[in-house]
């Protein structure tokens, strides 16, 4: 799309969100969508088939993010319902009045306008859409080339859903096109998009952190660490290691490096290490780890900085705990980060000066979620300081203003 | 300064604020800064004095941002003393037990490092490091090259006074340098520096904003307007317009443009523009509103996006609310706005419909300030809406890390 026809479609979106004002219109705005959904599950697998048959050269993992079924539908549908009982993120938060009797009325309020930047997962675009409704902002959903015929049917079954809850359908839409101009013409478009989040590979987020003039929330990189302490319990390590490790390795929260301490290798990393070998994980050892781990490939610096989202690990060895936070702080990337250990004040250390979003002490990486923080859906993992940290929903797309009335007082 | 000098001094400075871990050791540090401001008045008035011999070519707006008297390093000397007393922004904001036993808390914490970018106003140093101290976070200080000698003696009082007050002095550093070249680097030290915060004019926060590569939250520029609706009570026009125009016409929340009600010009606008005028406004007119203003210059459409800081102001008529709603979002800056009017339903369509971190009704623009808004000291007041919007103050400077607790829990 060009740019006049972009902006002329924020103004469009963004007047149509004004008919999302009140709590219960979007709450029965989003039970119809998720209706709508469920209606039109034969239109959007027809769209999703259609979407497979032209993926053939795609990886198995790639073609599954992509597969829809009623069964996924469903899934949608209901998590959509879910956040149609969660309470409402816009409105007034504080009221103080002033001895002057200015009364400041502090209210969350929609950001205005979101573009979402994805790759080939359809769920993505339900998800989105239903957080814009649920805090009462416009959205433009740009996913993958891989995904446009579902991306399409989804945004429509959506629209649909808007209009016949008496809202205002246009407030969503769906870039119809893929071309990578699109994109950057949205990057630049400050003013009248109000926030650019991307979700998906490390590539797509950081091309739009970089380029983009609209602000970001940046998310999902995940180079997650396990630090098993010399004070670790020995099952502790082993579970923890192989959950955080092998449980989904191609999600963010999973972890990409082991780091044990030196003087504690052999009653905790030979152990760990042969569990992670036994489920064909493939350890990338320092020189010195090698030692400890049989079947082991030598692990270069890189090693260190990279999410592999793969059954490979990195492994190194440290000599306590202030020198496995200084290697978290170098490599990491502000994500999840775990100690195990029975030593409360190596764990206080440890979660103190580490720099992460979540820092877990006897658990694995994987809990950071949404879901699992009690969010409802999720947008994304925030791994900048700024605005949001950690999981973030529909909170996240709001702002602050302040109301302030008076009966004609001056300063 | 150089770029490996730098990021040695971020590492210093860093890992100097742990020093200001305790709630306690901060309020301390505040006192002591607080006394060593005091104590070293006339080592500060003396360098002041050089740099306002240096300052012959500057205006006398200039001139008077730069002076130090004692008694305005006394009332400084104050506003660190308050900002002790004032609640702490870090620690325990929220903890959930899951069902799996895992416990989730939410923390505050400080960003990390801070740099200010600010020009010829001393007073910024000490506020800056005032907040940096209060809410954890290493700053580095970087003014104006004409405040350079103030800065640098008020710099070295308040690293004085942490280290007598225990804590370490270094995660306060001013920059002793004035390189343009050095201000580029900061810019570019993604990883070192968290967040930068341009303060001065609208020069110097576009420049920041436009090239940093470090997130920055911007501050200040305030094309603020004053909007006479039809119903607007004539008394209280004149006072808040009057008010808004005049009573600091330098500063952010000034009103630069009034917008009036058409067929409420001969009331509203005539009266208010005799008053404006006797107090030597120069009323930048449309051609149909300076039929209503007999001295009036002819305003252009650039007149309408300015930000004059002088006792210029740009006026226009309109047919209504919804045409003052659409003409304030599309010259205004975000900052604050208002509009004078009796009629209830009016002032909410405003309210609502202005997209400004302040929205007054019957009330002055000149109240959006950190210290009516009940922060304290004040940072800037920000005009976008991630992070942090309107006044803003320690609280911004933290970020949120989730602490989480298990016994092993997988998932």
């Amino acid at each position: 799309m060009e740019l006049t026809e972009l902006k002329k479609q924020c103004e469009r979106s963004k007047n149509a969100a004004a008919s999302l004002r009140s709590f219960g219109a979007r709450v029965s705005a989003l039970k119809t969508m998720a209706a709508f959904l469920r209606r039109d599950t034969g239109a959007i697998l027809a769209a999703n088939a259609k979407d497979m048959e032209n993926a053939a050269g795609l990886s198995d993992a790639m073609k599954d993010r992509l597969l829809l079924t009623g069964e996924r539908i469903e899934a949608i549908a209901r998590s959509v319902e879910f956040l149609a009982t969660l309470s409402d993120p816009l409105g007034d938060a504080e009221t103080k009045t002033l001895e002057n009797g200015l009364r400041i009325v502090k209210t969350r309020v929609p950001l205005g306008v979101i573009a979402m930047i994805y790759e080939a997962r359809p769920n993505v675009t339900a998800d989105a859409a239903a957080l814009a409704v649920k805090s009462g902002n416009a959205v433009l959903l740009r996913g993958g080339k891989e995904a446009i015929n579902s991306n399409l049917a989804i945004a429509a079954a959506i629209r649909g859903a808007l209009n016949a809850a008496g809202c205002d359908g246009e407030s969503v839409f769906a870039v119809p096109d893929t071309d990578r101009e699109t994109v950057n013409t949205m990057m630049s478009m400050r003013g009248y998009i109000d926030l650019i989040i991307p979700r998906g590979g490390k590539g797509l987020i950081g091309f739009v952190t970089e380029n983009s003039k609209v602000p970001v929330i940046e998310t999902g990189a995940g180079n997650c660490h396990v630090y098993l302490h010399r004070d670790a319990d020995l099952r502790k390590a082993i579970d923890i290691t192989v959950n955080a490790k092998t449980s989904r390795p191609s999600v963010c929260n999973a972890a990409e490096t082991l780091l044990c301490d030196r003087c504690a290798a052999e009653r905790l990393l030979v152990p760990v290490a042969q569990e992670l070998s036994k489920r064909c994980v493939t350890l990338r050892c320092t020189e010195e780890a090698a030692e400890f781990v049989p079947q082991s490939e030598p692990a270069t610096e890189d090693d260190f900085a990279r999410e592999y989202n793969d059954m490979i690990m990195a492994v190194g060895l440290v000599g306590g705990v202030d020198e496995a936070i200084a290697h978290v702080n170098r490599y990491g990337t502000k994500h999840s980060e775990a100690i195990v250990t029975e030593n409360a004040d190596a764990a206080e250390r440890f979660v103190d000066g580490v720099d992460a979003a979540a820092v877990y002490v006897n658990a694995s990486t994987r809990f950071t979620d949404g879901g699992v923080y009690g969010l409802g859906a999720e947008i994304g993992i925030s791994t900048q300081k700024l605005h949001v940290r950690g999981p973030f929903a529909d909170e996240a797309l709001t702002t602050v203003k302040y109301r302030v009335y008076g009966n004609g007082q001056i300063r």
